[in-house]
């Protein structure tokens, strides 16, 4: 069965150039870089980062291509070659993931190359990828100073209120069937998001529960940051406070947040720890470099949220103190 | 809790050389090669890939480097650089499969530079490693032709073998437990293994243990094998008779083998099909340059098992019919 699934893959997948050798043989062979490259892996776990009761197993496998390419974005490179493990899935499992990964790698120009299969009780897609800032400096999270503005690519708390969006629909769509059939379970219902809904556009909607579903790697936009002369960049994927945090440790520097943009039907706790929003934080000194930049790129100019101060310990946000909240791995 | 685990891994690794940036950005920065560059990825499941019953988290995380260099070594080429996601462990754990990583990756040369760590119900590792062929060209499946000797770096089937006694062994304590406390629990003994075991040295059962619990990659001999001028090579992990069919399947030869070399203590059907062995199969026009360079480079000699054929349908052992069988992932 494992041969036929890796067939299957391997047809869908573009033939590799002359000389490179993809998907069948013990390694991918692959065209090196001169100079450095980026190397990255995330794993997700069904259950743990998507609930496959309100998204599709093609969703799940386009998250684990996405999450990955986010990585690199965030460092200001491209992605170029990717190999894919999956733990516990069937073959029919498998061939559904792999629509939604070759849809995610298609879109970022990523090339699968390679990867396993194995049998496991747990759906596990774990993906590493390998990227190039094409002779950049690559964009850390140690670079910021004081002075230098923050920005970020959109606004917040998408994914997390899409995520209580869609659960409430499931919800709704189970208490309507339990109507139906003139049965009620006795499911408590917190109507959480649902007013929030309730006073959405079909188009707000939607563009929400996709934020969940298919999650945007800012891929372009991390590109334009580091040509601009970004000094320091990080992915949102812990949560807005929590990442900026990393930040603002790693670089020695203090936040003063004049705002916090939140998506549209989102809340502020949605947009400060939501998390797994995938938009980009990055900082600058010099903001018309950065606007003029994102504009050459025909892109939707970033947000300028606030500045990194002199003191280290400083996290404020409109002179009150900023919670520093986040989704954390529970280990 | 996340963030001290990595910082704690961060801290057991040695430092980056200056440019390159390991553990705790978004991707790790890495030099590029030049030329031709290996990537692969596999991962190990708890309860599939190591029975945790009879092998330590140590041996676990040693494991999951080891399959991945085995992979590498398979090409000819020597491991550069490695990510490591862990989804399903504690904190504790965590740093137990840790020291298991990095006793293995000290001994292969190996960098790990990243990785990602989650919650989960299962115990999995996935690791993905970057390679080079140091300017040879790799050594794929589908490059041996008809006349070519057949070689494998060892005799097989250890690994099935200690398998089978480390379960006895685990078995007669419990039940050498059960009698002190005079309480007789009904598991049946197969005695499988245990026969054999009898008669074996204390230095043969720890061998074959170890090649359970701690799997080598033939690293060296892999690099000899490519300088010694062999046109196609495969690790056997599925089972030497799955893995061999694989390399003929791919360079479209038959095979005639003279000989199965079964390792002391160990079935034919475990060489044949046992699988986990992590021995290479490779294949050479010229034994006379292989047997030279495996000794200039201080190898054991590898051992001549067959030749390729013309037919691309025969599969044969000693005049009658190979046997393919092997270890498929359930899927």
């Amino acid at each position: 069965m494992e041969f036929a699934v890796i067939e299957g893959i391997k047809h869908s997948m573009p033939p590799a150039p002359e000389g490179e050798v993809w998907i069948g043989d013990d390694a991918a062979v692959i065209q090196g870089s001169v100079g450095m490259e980026l190397f990255a892996a995330d794993l997700v776990v069904a259950g743990v980062h998507a609930d496959l009761s309100i998204v599709t197993l093609e969703d799940f496998g386009w998250k684990a291509i996405a999450v990955n390419v986010s990585d690199i974005a965030a460092m200001g490179g491209v992605p170029r070659y990717a190999v894919v493990s999956i733990a516990g899935a069937s073959g029919g499992e498998v061939e559904k993931i792999y629509r939604g990964i070759k849809e995610a790698s298609d879109e970022y120009g990523v090339r699968v190359v390679g990867g396993d299969l194995s049998s496991g009780k747990e759906l596990v897609v774990s993906v590493a990828v390998i990227g190039t800032t094409e002779g950049r400096p690559p964009l850390l999270r140690s670079g910021a100073r004081p002075g230098d503005f923050i920005f970020v690519t959109g606004p917040l708390g998408s994914s997390a209120a899409g995520l209580a969006l869609l659960r409430d629909q499931r919800r709704e769509a189970r208490d309507g069937e339990a109507r139906d059939g003139e049965v009620r379970d006795g499911e408590a219902r917190d109507g959480e998001g649902v007013k929030e809904a309730d006073s959405l556009s079909p188009e707000a909607i939607s563009k929400l529960a996709h934020a969940y579903s298919r999650p945007r790697a800012r891929l372009a936009e991390g590109v334009t940051a580091s040509i601009a002369g970004a000094s320091a960049m990080i992915d949102i994927s812990d949560g807005f406070s929590a990442d900026l945090n990393h930040l603002a440790s790693d670089s020695r520097v203090g936040v003063e947040l004049f705002t916090v943009p939140v998506a549209v039907g989102a809340t502020l706790v949605d947009a400060l720890g939501g998390g797994e929003d995938y938009e980009l934080i990055f900082t600058a000194a010099r903001p018309e470099d950065v606007f003029a930049e994102f504009e050459r790129a025909g892109l939707t100019a970033p947000l300028i949220v606030g500045r990194c101060a002199e003191e280290p310990s400083l996290r404020s946000l409109d002179g009150g103190v900023l919670p520093v909240v986040g989704w954390e791995h529970n280990l």
